[in-house]
């Protein structure tokens, strides 16, 4: 790595996840400083590199990019309560949408550069090419590959958060699915291990799906090209039937034909699934 | 193809999925007997090689393997009401693991040898490799390759049923969340293939985490190497908080909540995300 060319950072707060990010910087060569309210907390870095500045003015004065990894957005606006001119603020602190863009504001009046991130990441992986960090605002002319795989989603802030939950929800579906066949299966014997390498697979098989049905979903258009609704519907009440027959949880099936059956009430029995967006869109009927 | 050394097939039930089984067996070399109670709707097949046998005693006497794809297992009963001394079944007729296991006693006391069998395919894909075939019961000696990629998953016949519902299972949760992701991501003006290729990596980095969490499914032990039950609940509130705030349909998200939830009232906050197999297992509470 040549520290030369890579750009000073600062780390406003060292708890798990501060700590492996300017751990990961001080790595790769990045002249890191850090901050945090219990200064001993720094001690490690420091001796493996990082400079302790003493006061968050003095390191918002050290330049280059500042990295915030706070408890929540009430401590950033607590903590970077000043003129905050020239700065360029990478908040990585955890929050919704809503926050992020508020937050872009608030900094945007003090004369600061803000984006938004969100990690998609435990603190031991930070550093790795498995570390998904995702940032939203201005393009970045920085870079924190030292972190991870990082990607700029749009200059909106609220993205990264958007995407962040988002993934989550995709990431607690698959693991759910996956716990739903694996309690079925036991009860016929069928070990977790076996029945993951099959679920794995129509994971996988579906996901090659996506960039499909987002076409018909961009269009507003969903012809019934590989089944429609209805019939999907009728497979659902056999999930459903079969979970209780086993005296396996029917609540993930029961919602996944609760779903279908709304957008088949509202007319839509004979297109194709992706046509749900709509109720996904719309909301719980009242 | 080698029309000496490929099985002898009888199909009975020519509805759409029979018809593109019967094709793909006269396609790929197999002497194929088809019969249908409308012998009519086999006539494109008998164009195209297949000998239609004029009644089900015929059919079966045809000898070889006989497929049976009718539109329920009553149907099955009524119409292989006879001898069935020496024939092999394989089953394709849609039912849940009940019914296959019963059919399989059923077909055992006439003399038959009976799988039981699962299509995760629509008829238009039958003999390719995208058709996935799921078979159970005793291991054949047949091969039904013709159709697509076929495996046979066990001697208990209610298998192939439990595996096509799991895996149903997993088809839509992948589905659904990919719509929330979707319907979260169009407020901020993100179209749905932008979002899908995003939604599609991390299902199959999910997907790819399942063999190792089966591993603790197995061995009953969870412990917490990634993230602890406590601190995914928190990230689910964010979900539920943020899907609410946009208007978009919260009750995947207050599912995936709520199975959490349960789990970490039982005592299991500190233990990792497969201990919910639990949950799933057990049923909902009273």
């Amino acid at each position: 790595m040549d520290n030369e060319t890579t750009t000073p950072v600062t780390v406003l707060g060292l708890g798990l996840m501060g700590t492996a990010l300017a751990r990961a910087f001080l790595k790769a060569g990045h002249p890191t400083t850090v901050w945090n309210r219990t200064a001993a907390k720094a001690a490690s870095l420091v001796a493996e590199g990082a400079r302790l500045a003493p006061t968050i003015g003095d390191a918002l004065a050290a330049g280059g990019v500042t990295i915030v990894c706070l408890t929540d957005y009430p401590a950033v606006y607590d903590l970077l309560d000043a003129d905050l001119d020239g700065a360029t603020l990478v908040n990585l602190t955890s929050g919704d949408s809503a926050q992020a863009r508020e937050a872009a504001e608030w900094a945007g009046k003090r004369g600061a550069r803000y984006l938004d991130g969100a990690i998609m990441a435990i603190p031991s992986s930070i550093g790795t090419d498995e570390a998904v960090i995702l940032l939203s605002g201005p393009r970045p002319d920085f870079d924190l590959g030292a972190l991870g795989t990082v990607s700029h989603l749009g200059e909106d802030p609220g993205l990264a958060s958007l995407y962040d939950v988002a993934g989550l929800a995709m990431m607690w579906s698959v693991l759910n699915a996956w716990l739903q066949g694996t309690a079925m299966l036991k009860t016929a014997g069928v070990d977790a291990a076996t029945y993951a390498t099959f679920a794995q697979q129509i994971a996988v098989g579906v996901a090659g799906w996506l960039p499909g049905y987002a076409e018909q979903v961009d269009k507003g258009s969903f012809p019934a090209e590989v089944s429609a609704l209805e019939t999907d519907a009728r497979a659902m009440a056999h999930l459903v039937e079969e979970s209780e027959a086993l005296g396996v949880d029917a609540g993930l099936p029961k919602l996944i034909k609760a779903m279908a059956d709304r957008a088949i009430a509202a007319g839509h029995g004979g297109e194709q699934y992706p046509v749900l967006i709509r109720e996904f869109e719309r909301g719980p009927r009242g």
